[in-house]
């Protein structure tokens, strides 16, 4: 995470070349990688996917750039602002922010859009500029976090505080790891999972950090991990659903998304799927349903996937395609309320 | 909330009586309230909605309700074990517990339908039995609750503790209020504005309890904010969006909902909602979308809802239906940041 001065520096240095352009009496144009799947490349130092070459130019002489141009120019107006005061906004309050200026954004998925074109240019992730999604994932588990947020800055938090659980909001997800008492970091899929090895108090037996992701991990959250990784040397295991779903949920946190791979500090190339995979449904004869054509359709696009061509991915997904059936982590029930933590954890960490 | 020797008894006391009519030779029957909307009825001392008096009958000698008596008793039965053992279930892992034991539940809305049988026929909430749903709202404010949950029994916790809120999970589910400095709740429908008026101290501002429904607000929520009001007196705003989805979870936080009209201790007949209403939307000409044949038929369904007949209800239900247009509550934020604790709440509260 950047400091707030190297942000505003970042914007003013951006900001400047736009007015040297106009007051030199030229058009001012912006370069920017283009982040399509096509233009995501493998990283052998850093073992993730970053972009490639691939530009685009936004030329404010173009008819059919200038929308984009001036949105980005105001967006990045609107998060220095928010920089300097030292707030925070959600990215459906910056579309709506945008109302009251005149820009006219379709719908949020293009102030979304130019949000992650800043990111691009600046190679910042937009929680330096304060902007965060809605959802939250939730972590529990022995370390302790110090605070940066205003009105709690550099006061510690000990993840075990919550018996709930504690959300990573914005405060959360800006604050430092400390220390952990932790060896390993467990993240689950889904919320009932998550509560399930609380209460059962699988953090103190596996010594864990617990996080619950919610479906594909917000990235507040894989940058957490990341941090909880990097910064005081957790390896971290990936427990999701039985499904194309599930199993892109974990390769994501290890090898990036095409979405993020303008951002550093991100991916966990050495993060392990602890399942559930097609042989795992298997091997323990858990509670199934049939893979609906989305699910069977999802498999081809991966089996394409540039993240998925190691042959361990490929079996994966070939393992899927001859089961034609998936399954929830919750279906270790069937088992009983103790099966995950007494006898799936242990043969998998 | 009951104890857990009290929900152990009232178990026990069902158990006994299909036990005592087998010994006697006799198909065991079981009476349950039915839970349509065409049952319930408004009580006026309670000035919630109650159900009626119309049953039906669960007869194990008719092959069309033996299933659903026989699913009925492995529920009791495994609830029975979670209070024994002082541990909780999401509905989701009880759906998939049942696999182990040969009950053959179609999906987990059937699960979940057999565990409002045993509520009804208990008068008990679920909680009390350990089974909770997945979701999670969040809180944030100057109280004080106390924890009976295993490992954290008696402690206490600050409500300020977490700058990102606090998820009601399980454990402050089941917590104590102890005491507050805060004089008001305000419930209000996004995590966005939540945390919005975390960050903008509005909870200092107007010395409020902030929670944050996530939408339609799960029961456990309702029951919490319940016991504020009740015990410790705070007067309860709700803020939602403006449209006819919002303005329900305002209505259901009052007088319930026929899905939970079994449970006590659920509704706030005095709740505040301080919109958005669709005059709202026209004083402060917000941003909207046009409604759309969902929201339509909504608006006519609740119109003919029997907790709609009040002429202020049907006023704004009218409101809508001549505006035909809706505006999220973050549509204020078209106005600036601060617009909505500066200008609009003060001007609700």
């Amino acid at each position: 995470m950047y400091s707030g001065s190297d942000t505003i520096q970042k914007l003013t240095i951006l900001g400047r070349q736009v007015v040297e352009a106009i007051e030199r009496g030229a058009f001012p144009k912006i370069e920017i990688l283009n982040r399509s799947t096509d233009n995501i490349v493998f990283d052998s130092d850093t073992k993730q996917f970053v972009l490639g070459n691939s530009k685009s130019v936004r030329d404010s002489s173009n008819q059919k750039h200038v929308k984009s141009f001036a949105q980005l120019m105001w967006v990045a107006s609107f998060v220095k602002q928010l920089v300097k005061s030292g707030r925070t906004s959600s990215l459906r309050d910056l579309y709506y922010s945008s109302e009251a200026f005149g820009i006219d954004f379709k719908d949020q998925a293009e102030s979304d859009r130019i949000i992650a074109d800043l990111e691009c240019l600046t190679g910042m992730a937009r929680e330096s500029f304060g902007v965060f999604p809605e959802e939250h994932s939730s972590i529990y588990g022995k370390a302790t976090m110090r605070y940066t947020v205003s009105g709690y800055e550099g006061r510690e938090v000990d993840l075990t505080i919550s018996p709930d659980g504690l959300p990573i909001g914005p405060a959360l997800m800006t604050a430092e790891p400390i220390s952990a008492d932790a060896d390993i970091v467990i993240a689950v899929e889904s919320g009932g999972m998550f509560s399930r090895l609380i209460e059962t108090r699988c953090w103190e037996r596996y010594n864990a950090v617990l996080i619950q992701l919610g479906g594909q991990a917000p990235r507040s959250t894989r940058r957490l991990m990341h941090k909880l990784h990097d910064d005081l040397k957790l390896p971290v295991y990936i427990f999701t659903d039985g499904d194309p779903w599930g199993m892109h949920i974990a390769r994501v946190i290890m090898t990036g998304s095409a979405n993020a791979a303008h951002i550093d500090d991100l991916t966990i190339p050495d993060a392990k799927w602890i399942g559930v995979s097609a042989n795992d449904i298997e091997t323990y004869g858990l509670p199934t349903e049939p893979m609906n054509n989305t699910d069977l359709k999802r498999l081809e696009e991966l089996s394409k996937d540039k993240r998925y061509q190691d042959s361990e991915w490929q079996k994966h997904i070939q393992d899927f395609k001859s089961l034609q059936r998936k399954a929830e982590q919750q279906a270790f029930s069937r088992y009983g309320m103790d099966f995950v933590v007494d006898k799936y954890l242990p043969s998998k960490l």
